[in-house]
């Protein structure tokens, strides 16, 4: 059977740079442009040419796309303007874009509300507005701005509105659920209804995950006959963001009620690099990864479970419902106190240290890491320390040095203008084969001070320090029982890019900061072959 | 017409505690449990007991519910064994539960592959153990994991597990897409073949997000028949996480697709503490809220564009989907402050402080607030601390006592047996009225210590101070950039239970502790009516 073709239309740039907290500059947007370009997306909306600065400017030249449609967004013009007249149109007209998507409203109540303007008004706009770009040449398209809302309450208007867009000549006529408050079966009851008047391959879908269903929203079209899905990377959007591209592609990719019936930009091999582009945006926003995100997400395939992870070890479609490196994602099992010894097995394999499966040094592993856990330690959360632990008990990680003493103080005086200092202070004395090196050092605070001391001076180690940084430290106190623990976890990086985070534990903070600083440089000296 | 009942399963503290990173201590799993019997939830899952010691704990004593079932999990009987001799199962009969939930497979290939037994021997599992429970007199559900891969695969099989565990009597039957592949149209269409066997209102949905749709899953299932929905809070589980009840919950209650249908525990008041049941979720497990969280994120109702901002000053309808008020949240509109003055004198009334509505105080107090929360403040998860700024600059608080100097060291030398001790120390000096109090203290660490120590001698303020207590203590780093600083925030009690918290921000993180702990202790002074 020869499979339909579906439409991926990006919206990061446009309805994605409304999401609190993001603000793209122009260099943001011609990386990210590329990236969709190189992922297969089909249009590739980048803004709004005239509403300011950089979408102007990036309008100025036509990107060089391999596949994708650059596109423009604009509003239908103005009630009274004629559409040559209309200086918003003009802007779009001018951009160098190879299609055109004008927002039209399709609800009588916000034409009445929002537009203070008449429903005749309103239909008169869009066909002007798709006639006028059209004639010069453009592909265009049409957003139906609350169609679903609009629909409900009152289905005639809003399909003149579609049907207007369509008989003037848009390529597409985008069914937008504005407000995101549409449940999956009223959009497929709905889009089925339109597309008894408008041909489902010229329906696009427009959701917003406001009751988290935007992804269900957008497959509920494409069922009911939809052919264009538009949504962003990461479900960025105002709000609570826009369809999930990165959900949508996988599940349009990979399951079969959707990958037997239709075929969309993406090929297989660019599908294996959507956790690269995922992880992309998020640098490029300098923002935390969603380790939970469908798919793409850290932990998108990571077991836990003892019973789960024994399956999943003889069988990994026992507890996957995809293969994860079919979107270039990875699995793990984890180390945690609800974990047997396949878990911990895995997790040796996975670090690369080479083990016998009848050691009995690894039972000694397992009850030591749950005699560790019962503690506070949490070996799941600090890779970097559960590769020492086993290294450790196997026998494998030199004394490279030993720290005979610290100390470190903080002290707040009141300064001349009667205002509070505080300076922290410390002191560390190491044993590097025989030689003892005592640095001091001050810092932002004790653990920083510490920190800075210990990596001051480790004699003939130093250099395997080097480039090392403290990149995120976190504290959380225990309540075990009566006595409260402190659990201290630091994140470092090196040089190399590389990043691994250790864990402390103890009654004291300052010695559970100690313990998980130390096991960062001892890992780091593994890591680079530091020789005993 | 009368509406029929949906039933809502909590799983936060058995499947969400399989969330990657997330370690419940028993205190906390004793929070949650109360915060979801008040939200009005009708199940909730503790954990299971006898898989470790928090859980079997918590299972000890029956929580004082108002409304849910406390409900223990555990496994049908091991292949081979006799349910009277199942040690599993005499752990779930032992805890202190109303209900209990017993995980059976119901797909062949699960059968074969990780359980390694015959389809006869599974079957035979779930009657013996449905029975075993229902005759030591408890209610008893079946969940039947991967129920909806089972029955793409062989639905003979998968629907005589299930008819095997509700012709045994169990309560409810559980239908589980546990690997979280499904689509919601083969959940609605699976399910309505099932309620042809087995009656709807003994059918339960259990979901997992792996392609975005737990949620829509969820709806699908009640739309089809299923009358139990389980799920957690802010989507927490394994991989992708759960369905999510704080998206769930409000659809249920908001939309009239479902509200004229169904009826369910939580009322219309409890509805709208929800925001308050997401966060304090989040502060317990010391995490970020997602700011994009469905309903109850903190920008789930912000609006950027500025047509959309002007569209919702005339009318909110135009751009909301719900009031963001029924569910505890908040409008927020980037241009304008209005949100943040009324946000502000709710919580003056919320706190019982006097104020008088065009004071300019109270504009300076909205100012400084702004201020602080760029600077790292966190006033919503700080309630003490408000409460001191806000009447601070109404100008009602007395200055009880300075502190002049502090002075905090940690040391850590071996001791004779060659192990590494570390002592904390601390010196404190205090202007009480004219009078200066120097006080020493030794702690678990260097802020136990600091606290000891100013809590050791405050003159005339001592008596009101002798019940109070630190009873939690939390860290984060904000930014991670290159000018990180340190939030403190930190949780006390006093003689009579009352709990509150106070914040500390700085570069260091001792003078961001030294500053709840002011808080906190001035707090008290104040709460207990001590003369100035």
């Amino acid at each position: 059977m020869s499979r339909e073709r579906l439409y991926l239309f990006d919206t990061t740039l446009r309805d994605g740079a409304q999401t609190h907290g993001v603000d793209f500059t122009m260099h943001d947007k011609q990386l990210i442009s590329q990236l969709l370009d190189d992922l297969g997306v089909d249009y590739v909306e980048g803004g709004i040419p005239g509403a300011n600065p950089s979408d102007t400017e990036l309008f100025a030249t036509r990107p060089a796309f391999h596949n994708a449609r650059f596109t423009a967004f604009g509003m239908t013009r103005r009630a009274g303007r004629s559409a040559s007249n209309d200086p918003g149109l003009a802007a779009v007209l001018d951009a160098k874009a190879d299609a055109i998507c004008l927002v039209a409203k399709s609800s009588a109540y916000q034409v009445r509300v929002a537009l203070e303007t008449t429903n005749e008004e309103n239909l008169a706009s869009i066909r002007d507005s798709v006639s006028h770009v059209k004639n010069a040449g453009r592909e265009v398209m049409i957003d139906c701005e609350h169609f679903f809302d609009g629909y409900k309450e009152d289905p005639q208007f809003a399909l003149a509105c579609a049907k207007a867009a369509y008989e003037s000549g848009a390529r597409w006529v985008v069914l937008c659920d504005t407000n995101g408050g549409t449940m999956p079966h009223e959009v497929e009851t709905i889009v089925r209804e339109v597309t008894k008047h408008i041909p489902g391959d010229h329906l696009g879908i427009h959701t917003h995950n406001d009751t988290e269903q935007a992804v269900a929203n957008s497959l509920a079209a494409v069922r009911a006959g939809a052919r264009q899905i538009q949504g962003t990377l990461n479900g960025l959007g105002e709000r609570c963001g826009n369809a999930n591209l990165c959900s949508l592609i996988p599940t349009l990719k990979l399951k079969s009620e959707f990958a037997d019936k239709f075929e969309i930009g993406v090929s297989e091999e660019k599908l294996a690099t959507l956790v690269h582009v995922s992880r992309t945006l998020d640098v490029i926003l300098n923002r935390a990864p969603d380790p939970h995100a469908p798919y793409v997400g850290e932990s998108a395939f990571v077991t836990k479970t003892g019973i789960h992870a024994s399956a999943v070890l003889k069988d990994p479609h026992t507890y996957e419902h995809i293969a994860p490196e079919a979107v270039g994602n990875h699995r793990r099992v984890l180390v945690s106190d609800q974990a047997g010894r396949s878990n911990v097995l895995a997790a040796l394999e996975k670090a690369g240290i080479a083990f016998e499966k009848n050691d009995p040094k690894l039972t000694r592993l397992i009850e030591e890491m749950k005699e560790r856990e019962a503690a506070g330690y949490a070996y799941e959360s600090a890779d970097a320390s559960f590769d020492l632990l086993a290294r450790r008990t196997l026998g494998t990680v030199p004394d490279y040095f030993e720290v005979v003493q610290f100390d470190v103080n903080v002290e707040q005086r009141t300064n001349a203008l009667g205002r509070p200092v505080t300076v922290a202070l410390a002191v560390v004395k190491v044993n590097v084969a025989g030689e003892m090196l005592i640095s001091a050092a001050e810092g932002n605070g004790p653990v920083n001070a510490l920190d800075v001391a210990l990596r001051k001076d480790l004699g003939k180690y130093q250099k395997y320090i080097d480039g090392l940084k403290l990149t995120d430290y976190r504290v959380r106190i225990l309540n075990g029982g009566t006595e409260a623990v402190t659990r201290v976890l630091i994140e470092s990086e090196d040089e190399t890019g590389a990043r691994w985070t250790t864990i402390g534990v103890s009654s004291n903070v300052i010695d559970a900061s100690f313990q998980a600083l130390m096991d960062s440089l001892t890992f780091k000296l593994v890591k680079s072959g530091a020789p005993a």
